[in-house]
């Protein structure tokens, strides 16, 4: 193997699934996995106990190398640090806080940590901090994101001179010929999250897998700028927000707006129509809803096939 | 020749310098098509007068092929037409309208017609008008911009299963790994601003240049929305911009705020204050300031080295 996320992490092609809020379950982490990518299980959205049977069940479907993300603005996020470290977790991808709180602390116990980044100042910090692999996130992911708004294609670039460490491309990439993009652009592999929302295994409800697969071009913004910015798509909630954006609203009556639960609402009840339903530009690119085997295959194919074009200039 | 953007125009190269206002008069346009690129006059900035004037001297800098960038919203655009067709223009980029009401004018003078365009619907368009070719340029570039807000990365093969047109990729393209990055994901070839906004020959005021080799990630910001989004640079005249969307100005208000002659004030009069700075997202990679035929030079060989690495899985 010559793949420098590949060897870092002991899988067959380097893929890793995004750890999204009520998509990124155990099932799909698995499903990953056993394919030979490296699945996610997404703590964002569960239960410190829920964490630890997704682990534990995880576990006990693939003996494969799999991981955990964990957004470290969790409330209980000591809670969440001491079950990774209970459970014998060996992969973490924290997010959404800074790198250098949790990273001594997994490395003591024996877990790979990387770090996800929306610019490369803090990919610079990710460095300092010591974490294993930088994962770097454009403008076109779904849900929450950077307040710069750079781009994939901007940003890869950007963090590849700013850091050596291993990198992953993420935000847009959904088949092979994207893959060989963040490639090209110096990312050694990929966490693809929309794609992988968008699957059996996914936990998101099938009202919203349904929603997602009519999307068009234009159909996710950004919205949200003055809490934390964060891509879903247009429905009535959106609208209301928007026109509350559009008249000046401030942070507190976006908050008050928003409420508790809307993402929970939209991804995993499937309220299409009052719900926050997160989602990344590229599901305008989408139309079915594989199982995970046959999509990891058939992004290795793509990648092969795109591969063998004549690029001559 | 193998390429169906070379072979389209009769360049060496499938490598276009955007029509930019400001930057793009004869000088950059001819250079670059001497370097073997395709270089283009952007008329969006001309005097119909001064737009004849630039045409008769890239004429006689060059015999290889140029054009012209037309913003099809342009206020006497008969006139321009007119200039087109009696000064014998070969090739037309038109952007900012309807491709159909121009292409079969333009094609009846044995002009050549490639169209910009923001998303899969426009580009469908663009085939039914007849056009020859389409530019498919993402959220990251600078100036105005789609409404989608669609990245290129998304953006491209969105496009290039809309439509069988030969297909040039813009926005955040300004190194060879990035030109790569876009054939990967369907491109034929490439349109280039900002890093040929930032070369010795562009037209922009030095204190334009040395203000964008500054940026950093996160300094332009797409604003005006309510208008036309326009992706500018940070400075007293965007946090005025910003501070009135904030707080919900409306569209006239922020037209009063813009007023007339902002860009040409910006880029190529040097008020670095109160000009409206338009460049892309990529600046923050750029830090030289190149003559066009270093740039391409560098272009083709950072393309080759790019195309020459291991990216099997």
């Amino acid at each position: 193997m010559n793949n420098r996320i590949s060897e870092l992490f002991g899988i067959e092609y380097p893929i890793v699934s995004g750890g999204m809020v009520w998509c990124s379950g155990w099932r799909l982490a698995a499903a990953v996995s056993e394919a030979g990518g490296l699945g996610l299980i997404g703590a964002g959205s569960l239960h410190p106990d829920d964490l630890r049977l997704h682990i534990r069940r995880c576990a006990a479907a693939t003996k494969k190398p799999w991981g955990v993300n964990v957004p470290l603005m969790y409330p209980q996020i000591d809670e969440v640090m001491k079950i990774i470290a209970d459970e014998g977790v060996k992969i973490v991808f924290t997010s959404a806080g800074s790198p250098k709180k949790w990273t001594s602390f997994l490395h003591d116990h024996g877990v790979l940590v990387a770090h996800v980044v929306s610019s490369s100042l803090f990919a610079r910090k990710c460095e300092e901090a010591g974490v294993d692999a930088v994962v770097a996130e454009g403008f076109e992911a779904g849900g929450h994101n950077g307040r710069e708004e750079t781009t994939t294609l901007c940003l890869i670039p950007a963090v590849r001179k700013a850091t050596s460490l291993p990198l992953l491309a993420a935000g847009g990439i959904a088949t092979g010929a994207g893959i060989l993009a963040a490639r090209a652009l110096g990312a050694d592999g990929v966490q693809i999250g929309t794609r992988f929302a968008l699957t059996q295994e996914s936990s998101a409800s099938e009202a919203f897998k349904a929603r997602c697969l009519e999307l068009k071009e234009g159909d996710t913004k950004l919205l949200l700028k003055k809490l934390s910015p964060t891509r879903m798509v247009k429905n009535p909630f959106f609208d209301a927000v928007e026109e509350a954006e559009a008249r000046g609203a401030s942070a507190d009556e976006l908050r008050d707006l928003l409420g508790k639960g809307r993402a929970k609402r939209g991804i995993f009840e499937g309220d299409l129509a009052e719900g926050q339903l997160e989602i990344g530009q590229i599901a305008a690119d989408i139309a079915d809803l594989p199982t995970v085997a046959d999509l990891m295959d058939r992004l290795v194919r793509e990648y092969r096939e795109a591969l063998e074009k004549d690029y001559s200039l």
